[in-house]
């Protein structure tokens, strides 16, 4: 898959882009993902990107020409199944949509950055609208990050063991059991006997009891779904 | 403010550190954001840091002394008002959390990675679990990060200007009213006559319908709070 994201601050998450699972998935071939400064978008000597908003309200607001212009090229070269922007207001991102979006091929990921973008780009460019959170951000970049880590780590071969995302929380709508590794005693704390037993069966059984007791304890809201 | 981040993958997030939000803070003197590699608390010279878990699962586990020899050297030097880990069972990280965040002094936000960390830093050293949301990171470092920047964005002085943040999404449990820049007339798309009125009175009102409109629509579980 290929994910696309613009921003003005391309720097913040350059290093994400290249020292994580997404570096990984990139060097595979499994992924591709491409920063794009929206200044290289504009016109003026000042690579202005921002304006003062109508209203006389407070903040700066992005202007839709550097966003038409640098979305128009990138849909000119491919087809994208989504145009997203990242907005507090957007639906909740969760692990069903990281799923469902780890299926598409070419997305676009607008960050937002100042008091946000103009209305019109939600308006006329944008076909999904995603939050991370309720929660307000400097800038759309580190939402983009985390979509981007979410989704990537789910395509088939990027994560070495498959079991190991396959059994991660929400996969079943359940919290995942507590882990233990060496050493078996650190300062008089214990790992539980039953993980050094032996015996599959328990240990499978006591993983179900405790991902259930933890769910039912903590989110019950998820076996209601 | 002060936020000491423990990560096994400091490169990652260093972009964010040093070009973000928190880069203005530093230099204002308002926050301090320190990286530190958990590697560097190793005492084995292959600097290693996870294991595989007890009880025959997939993936492999953080181990407890290294994370330990960390928090306890910086606890040594500094009282800490939370060791937060981030974690998707974690509490859910909003708004409201990341204002009261914003008052304390010192803060521990340890990441995990790979499956997780073993169980005994949770309940030895941990004094607070969050999550930023209903999916899973290759690691904790994006969520310590948005964190991080919720949370000093918050700082009185980080911002400019200090209207701009008060009146962010959920500061008064309503979503934004929409934004506009110039042009007033984009290939035919117009800002909003009210906008353009010079009425501000009007205006205001114009601003609190549509952010009052925009929450039923879209998030009318804010209005139940």
């Amino acid at each position: 898959m290929r994910i696309d994201i613009i921003t003005v601050l391309p720097e913040m998450i350059e290093g994400f882009v290249h020292e994580s699972i997404l570096a990984r998935a990139q060097k595979k071939g499994l992924a591709e993902i491409h920063l794009h400064n929206l200044r290289d978008y504009t016109l003026d000597k000042w690579r202005r990107v921002d304006d003062y908003p109508y209203g006389g309200f407070a903040g700066m607001v992005m202007q839709i020409e550097p966003i038409d212009r640098c979305i128009s090229t990138l849909k000119a070269e491919r087809d994208y199944d989504d145009v997203i922007y990242v907005t507090p207001d957007g639906e909740k991102f969760d692990q069903h949509i990281a799923n469902d979006m780890s299926l598409q091929q070419n997305l676009i990921i607008l960050c937002g950055h100042y008091k946000g973008i103009d209305q019109r780009v939600r308006d006329h460019f944008i076909t999904r609208e995603i939050s991370v959170g309720d929660f307000v951000l400097t800038g759309g970049e580190l939402a983009a990050a985390c979509i981007a880590d979410a989704v990537v780590r789910l395509v088939p071969g990027v994560i070495s063991d498959d079991q190991s995302a396959l059994s991660d929380c929400f996969q079943d709508d359940l919290l995942a059991a507590p882990i233990y590794t060496r050493p078996a005693d650190y300062k008089g704390w214990k790992v539980p006997d039953i993980l050094l037993s032996g015996n599959e069966a328990k240990i499978k059984q006591w993983e179900m009891d405790q991902a259930m007791e933890r769910t039912k304890r903590l989110r019950p809201d998820l076996l209601k779904k």
